[in-house]
């Protein structure tokens, strides 16, 4: 029964470390907190994944960076000029001012991208651009703003003081310090900064394996074969939601509720992955085997099983041999929201790299939204951007089974442990996984 | 100079709509705001990208849906128990209660993902579980707490209404209504639900195409070959950046400071692109000859050069035959800025589909920051969690030619046209592109 509360706006209060032996006829004695599961979970994930590969820098878009990367060289390399302008020795600058430049003579100009072959001698000015090397003998730029040239002579207006406007040997980079940082997710910006000081490859975490297996007689193994079954829809979207999180995912099909084919299949996917994730039978009824499976095959096994949050309660997290078993209930909507809880945090903690948040925005809620006291609740809403500013609209939904809650909105609300819920025109925090509508 | 006041906290400030021959020395005669510039660019972009692809679902990850995609069937296809429990006829309960219980026949089980071959008759209750076909006769559930079997007699202690704990056919999914709209960016749940209504393939938009060109005689072609030049770091940035934006690159490589070089490069983006990008040569000096290039490949042409923003004030803004090109300045942290203050939005535009915004979070300043009145402000920091919460500290650095502030950094501050910049311990905006560190 994973999802009888559901969208239920009137569902029953859970209470978290309650005596009864059934918590509210969820079938569980107790559900865990969500803070408490990843606790529990993430103490017992002590084996991270490590393992090493080197990649091109064309390739490594979003990879965690294996270890730190310490720069071979300075940047820049030589001296450079910061400015358009002209090299001079700044001592012979001594007193320059508007109503009486200094006057030097103009001994050539120095090209970007070459070595100069001119070396500045005192009394000159050699024309420099932004990013060219600074001839020997120069130690300034006189920014072109405050010089006159006319003929071989150049005016210059101004005091110009040791290194003024000059990009020095290491001033951005010294050789030696630490670029990157292990447990870096590489973005564009790292690309260019490895670039930059010489790589052109780098060692990268290799991604986590995420085995997923769907579970159901129900299923129909093939698209639209047997019309008293249904779609495996749970594979699709955690295939593709693993990817979101820079892992790979590896397709362990579809069983049927039967323990020893089950029992088969997470075997295999403990064989093969860091992570295994199965979809349905993680309830407390008597077709429900996944859990009793999962103990079966090493241990510490189950470590939470009934999660004090809605939908998904009957989420359990296992690990056994530092690898991690996220046993998700059936019903799509249920399953997805149970992986976007557990499966980013504990994935970032498997990486040592942490996920960006998604992002957040206030909105105006334009009906009440109820939680339940002591569960974690996900209210999936459509925010839209209105003259009054953003509304968000709870997505009415009648099924659990089918994603169009997810489908149809573009945000949550979560409402915590110690709330009830929200009244109407509350402001509340959304968090968003596609863009405001505009209206 | 594209760079001259990168980081400057002391920078002069610019007039926007100034009359003046310059502002303040940059060399543009008129800086545009960001928004005029963003709108006066969209004005342009009159020809979205609208080509059609058909790719199978486990391909269109973060792809754009191109056409309403309706469901061609209902879900639940079937009616379908929403609990275990039995299915009745629920005028067969009418009075029941847990004092007064009504008995009915068990006449047997509803085993999920089967076509029940039992119909239900008056006075009879069939053993259902979540997710099972309704048998015929049947209209509603009664869930399992309100029942007590003893052999073949069941007693139903609550009445039961018609429909009740039943998902009736086309509850969740109607046929012929929409269910992903054009332009929607496929997330893994809209995969599921195109999987749960018999989908196996949909068309979506072709990604666009941005051709991406490096200019600048120090540039080396190949990377350490020597040492008087460096190496061009924009190209792999902006490669990399664009995959981000759900876009194909096409790399044009690196071309000389040369009037017909550049502009045959570019020619020959607008040809493979819809999109150009070109790094350098875009401010108001002799060599810079980027705009004049694109001036010269049909029009309208250049739209906006000078922009009030810090850094990457130079950036150009071009529309040719409905094809964009943004002209970056040289200076890696400009150009990146540039980007991506321009790109997102003006590719959303183009593909008629917006991206999500990066989260933000409020911290504290430990220092003064300054921005220019007048102009958008960039500000990197990073941002860390402590014992008195988020704590922003801006990067300090001295170069604008490497991206280490970039690098370094996990946010940004973004100081708007209308202020001066944020006191110490402000509590300030941070737009994250990293998580934020914990100490």
């Amino acid at each position: 029964m994973p999802a009888r509360h559901l969208n239920s706006s009137t569902g029953p209060q859970v209470h978290v470390n309650h005596s009864k032996d059934d918590v509210c006829g969820s079938g569980f004695k107790h559900l865990t907190p969500v803070h408490e599961a990843l606790r529990i979970t993430n103490d017992h994930l002590t084996k991270k994944v490590t393992d090493i590969e080197e990649h091109p820098l064309s390739e490594v878009l979003g990879r965690v960076v294996a270890a730190d990367v310490v720069s071979p060289i300075d940047i820049p390399t030589f001296n450079r000029a910061a400015m358009d302008g002209y090299a001079v020795f700044s001592e012979d600058t001594q007193g320059a001012s508007a109503t009486s430049p200094v006057p030097l003579r103009l001994a050539g100009s120095i090209p970007i991208g070459i070595t100069p072959n001119l070396r500045l001698h005192r009394g000159e000015a050699l024309s420099v651009v932004t990013g060219g090397q600074m001839p020997e003998g120069s130690n300034a730029v006189a920014m072109i703003e405050y010089t006159r040239s006319s003929g071989t002579v150049v005016e210059i207006s101004t005091e110009v003081h040791p290194n003024e406007n000059v990009s020095r040997i290491g001033e951005d980079v010294t050789r030696g310090t630490v670029i990157l940082k292990r447990g870096t997710r590489i973005l564009p910006q790292d690309i260019g900064m490895l670039t930059s000081v010489g790589f052109d490859r780098i060692a990268v975490i290799r991604k986590p394996r995420v085995a997923i297996l769907s579970t159901g007689n129900e299923l129909q193994q093939e698209s639209g074969v047997d019309s008293s079954k249904i779609p495996d829809v749970n594979r699709p979207v955690l295939i593709n939601a693993v990817k979101e999180y820079g892992c790979e995912s590896i397709d362990l099909g579809i069983v049927r509720d039967d323990y020893n084919l089950i029992r088969n299949k997470i075997k295999e996917g403990l064989d093969v992955g860091d992570v295994v994730l199965v979809t349905a039978g993680t309830s407390v009824g008597p077709g429900d085997m996944v859990p009793k499976v999962i103990d079966s095959l090493g241990s510490p096994g189950m470590l939470v099983h009934g999660v004090a949050m809605r939908p998904s309660m009957p989420v359990g997290l296992a690990v056994i041999n530092s690898k991690l078993i996220l046993s998700l209930p059936g019903y799509p909507v249920s399953a997805y929201l149970a992986f976007l809880e557990f499966f980013p945090t504990l994935v970032g903690q498997l990486l040592e790299s942490n996920f960006l948040p998604r992002p957040r925005v206030k909105a105006k809620l334009n009906r009440r939204v109820a939680g339940i006291l002591g569960s974690k609740t996900y209210v999936r809403v459509r925010v839209s951007e209105t003259n009054d500013g953003l509304i968000a609209d709870p997505v009415r939904t009648s099924g659990a089974g089918i994603l169009s809650s997810l489908v149809q909105a573009n945000g949550f609300i979560i409402v915590t442990e110690r709330i009830e819920g929200y009244e109407e025109n509350a402001s509340v925090d959304i968090e968003l996984f596609r863009p405001v509508e505009r209206m």
